[in-house]
């Protein structure tokens, strides 16, 4: 089994921005951790971060051959990028959201998620555990 | 620690009601399950349904004295139950709310949760595995 | 055949509560007239009324296996009761929405009906009348 | 006494036009069936079909003085022929709003009907027993 | 004269829940407190909590044969319960509307509320003595 | 100068219609009282009324050679038509728009006109002054 | 019968302010206009201009015990004083609204009147004429 | 303790306007009252009324310096003047928010108070008897 | 093959009516202009015109039977004749929505078209070029 | 070149309002620095505060013969004074727009100007350099 | 002449992306198509893909000076990029907006087009037909 | 002092992009002034342009720990690029929000910025001049 952790806009600057809402650990702790954990159970896993839109987009794209199943944070893409929105609905492969902070407990914009309706399913609130979650589930999801 | 897993109005009748939707299996036999993995590490669960708001509310308020952490599936009253969303506001135990479906991809009116913004963190679209996931958090959550 | 006849709240103060909208019937009286109409087709008919929302939900569930179709007046509950709306969707007979009064023709708030998509169909504004017909209807569906 | 049965437009196409949505029998068949109901009931009854919201219009000021009760199904202009609206309102009989479907569970448009406010009563989701109920109620109306 | 104080959802954790908004006195204190002023004022008052809707309008139609006025704080179901408007509307005794907080300088829903167009009067935002004023007024209006 | 009146959908029941909302006068006394008051000023006048929305538009479009003015009571049509927006537009000659009853103090769907911002003015609430003030207008408006 | 011209913010300065929406006549010609015709039909006229609500409502309530009616053009208070509007609605005497230009073909917010509602009649579109009609009816108006 | 008493555009119309709405006395039969009722107390009292929203918010500054509370009606200004909310929230004495008539019950615009939120509190409904509990209230809070 | 080339309102008027807008050519000469192209391609083709919604419908109906594809510009009646969209539902040839002019770069009520859901696809903003086109891939269409 | 710098309502409130929004200088202090700024170009500058909207747009009127350019701060009135809107639309000098504070991240409110739309430009959140950029500006623009 | 097609995010899937929806063929086989019709017309013709928005706002840049024509599929990026749409109009050349499927048939967002009013026209609907036909067009445009 | 000014989409055309809105000036010219703005008054000054949202978010990041100010023109990203604005939010330095035209006063889509509640303040209106007030300001700025 093979999974992609992808990252959008500003979580490359994670546990320096605003840390009492995302946290203290870098992108880099929290990617080395899911590592552990994916390689425990015998799997190969793989990261990638960008800011460009068309950046995630390609890359899901080059992720529907090449992996089983992709772990995304899009970021502030979430609330307005129907372009990932259809790369999602396009590939085959499942794709679950997560985001580390409750973002229905934060700014009216951040309520709704224009990928949600083509991922399979939804976890947010959990800081960093939000991954680990994730990765939990894909790593025993049958399909 | 103890645990309290809660299901709202109609998940009784969980592997009878669109099995497409929801699951083949019963509520009967997810608690089965969770009660498993919960004993295995080593802590105290219990469960609790009702089709009544008020009786949710009740629960909620004694489990704030009795239990470290509450799993919620609140059901259609997600959608509208400005009372629960003050129940676990009161309460100071942290509450986790799970979907079984994503809820995301289906009728409009299930895209908005009250109840979000005062829980701890979402878990929706997984089948009976969102409520694993919630509770292999709450298991490993220091608070 | 077994039909139930389910009223939700303040239908209990029929001919009393503003009879300029409602009518001078009691409850009983309109309950009365039901049972002789259904006794008269040969078929078994039984009643319930509740002011709560819970109470409802668990008496569909009920009904499911119990009965072969159910008349439906769940008085202000109709405008925001998903939990309700999902009852009716879970079990498998069918649900006929009626009201006393002509509800396009009063407040905003009763223009709209969250359970109408999961009814079979919808008779308003007929008074007492509205059960009868609706009754008259279950008695000759062959489904 | 004398009823008018109106239908608006695309209702000629009856038996023809979607049949999973409509059912599967002419407009001439349900028309035949009210006229048997209706002369069994010693009562008189007539028939009008148009696609032309001002006929239809025209018929309802015609039917003020030549009939007791109108029953009207006015196809799509019930979403927004606020002149058909007028034209009930004008006219001093009573009229009965009808629907084949149920059209809350149909598209988003078709959930507001401008007509229902100055209706009599509304009955939606039957197929041609729409019309028989009506026809029912308006034979054993004393006004 | 004979008057009933009704609390709803979540007010029977008063001191308890969130003080900074709600005041550090108990339900019970403040009705003790209540019991002493209408006494003094030669009258009879009772109280009643619950957090169930159905049990809220359950006791406004009892109330209605029992007591002259009430005065009502619905928390939650205030922005949603058109249920308990429908109930208050159908008893013929006044029901004041209190809030302890001013609810208008809080989260949007609780800008609305469906039961105000029904009640006597609204006050809010004077902490426990929102009603001991509620009460003030109900002692002596003449009707 | 050759004038032509107007008027829409249920104006022929003029004098017969909720005479509080409208007045007594018939549609034939009130055109009488305008052709004397353009005779008087050395001008022709024309009548028209249809409840068809397409003989309304087909009348426009012949005005267009025939007649230097128009005065337009389009009735409900003034709600929605904007297919009679769009003929108006399209001819050159000036339309003055007119209501009998203050369509700004009746139901919400009044208050909208989608034809007004075509017109030369508007003239609503004074009866069938409203016709004589824009006659008076009419007769002397230089262009 | 006496009455009363009144006009509100930035009318003083007609002929000035965009003359190509406005016209090119200032106020004070246009009352000179409005008093011949006044005086001819035998009645006394004034007039009152300011850019102050609150003198506008000051001369309203002023105008309830000296005056038989008031022509008022409101300006830009046309779209969201309700305390202008409260005004009209205390005094008894007819109130009609005029405006210049055409306001429904102009920008967004001045297609809303707040004050049409309580106004006898409204005239629009026909510039200084706009006055003259008002005025024409209101002298022969007989309540 | 000095408070001030301040009344909105229209309420010196008070007894005279619409008496079934806003009750028979006038301004100042209820002032009378009222000073009475603080002069008892020992307290001094002041009154203000204005039909200008810019002399309410000259004295609103003013009375920051020489009062102690502030009870305001502030009449249609209520419903649109953000500059009376600032000049509320600019001084630091206590502001109590008072309606004669239940705002809620009447025209869909008087629903939002703009002022709500940044004052004490509200009393509305209650007649004159809504400035009566506020003086109460104030007379007695200590801060 | 057969196909029948519709226009709706105000078509008849083109090369008279806002030439900037709609083009210099009139309806006779584009129709023309088809006939060739639909003949030189070996097909039939025929056409129709009216401002009457009814008609449109009525010759839709007919047009089932006898054609095997609509070009259909229903003018203003696209944005809000849900009768024309219940009938290009209803007939089961494929029918293609024209417009001269980009209705996207005009009013906004011309966004909207309720008929696109309905129609085969859409050509809108080339001048009389959007019928040439449609006719294009009508006649090439394999269905 | 002649300036005139205006404040609207609660301005004058400055230095003693909410400091951590608007700053710790008085309004006067302010003018005192913008006069210097102003007198070292050698352009005149004068002053003027109100709070009320009617004598804010007099004086808008009598800058357009007096003055050269206006720095304009509404305060509250920015958010819905249509009428100081018409009166910048109608005098023929150049006003700018200026905010102590971010209005965009403050009150939902505060995100919407009526007035931006006829200035010249807008300058916010810059505390009193607001003034100083705009003044700054205006020296240097040659219309 | 010169043509440029764009394809924006996704459409290098195609023939793989959900072909119920956009066709079973490649991207590269409609191109060739493409250019096998524009050399047959004795035109030049260039393709371009990408997924990132600004890629496709720098080509557009580009092809001011070196196309004389464009057609353009925007993907997902035609419901909300206003960045394109400005690209659009700053550039001089004609753009023709078109889309494989029906997007008024399909999700709510997909409904609404930013770039259509600046695009000279729209073509959606005809699978790769809309291509051929915006190119037939272009080729024979003489603008 | 470092200070890095940043332009996004379709900004490197102005001067050829609509002068008439953008000004004359190429991006360039405006540059070299503002260069020389900033070199007289001993700052370091950097220029970056990019149609890429990407792009844009990656130069952010990377100026929060090489410059001390940003000046920002995000073009139409302004209005829903949600990933520029959490950008903003999580580098520390200032941002200020400038615009040449008044957006106010353009497209409806204009007049909302999801960037203005993070930056520092705006300038908008001022055509070049926008540029320097806000250069103007930062070299003055003491944070």
């Amino acid at each position: 089994m093979k999974i992609l952790v992808m990252n959008g806009p500003n979580l490359n600057l994670l546990g320096e921005r605003e840390p009492s809402v995302y946290g203290d650990n870098s992108l880099e702790a929290i990617n080395e951790r899911l590592k552990t954990q994916a390689e425990n159970a015998g799997a190969e896993i793989d990261f990638y971060q960008s800011n460009h839109e068309g950046a995630i987009i390609d890359k899901l794209h080059e992720a529907r051959t090449e992996f089983d199943y992709v772990i995304l944070n899009a970021g502030a893409y979430t609330h307005y990028s129907y372009a990932i929105r259809d790369a999602i609905a396009a590939i085959k492969i499942p794709v679950i959201e997560v985001h580390l902070s409750n973002v229905h407990s934060r700014d009216e914009f951040r309520h709704k998620s224009v990928i949600s309706p083509v991922c399979k399913g939804v976890i947010a609130g959990f800081g960093e555990q939000s991954y680990v979650l994730a990765l939990n589930y894909a790593l025993t999801d049958k399909f």
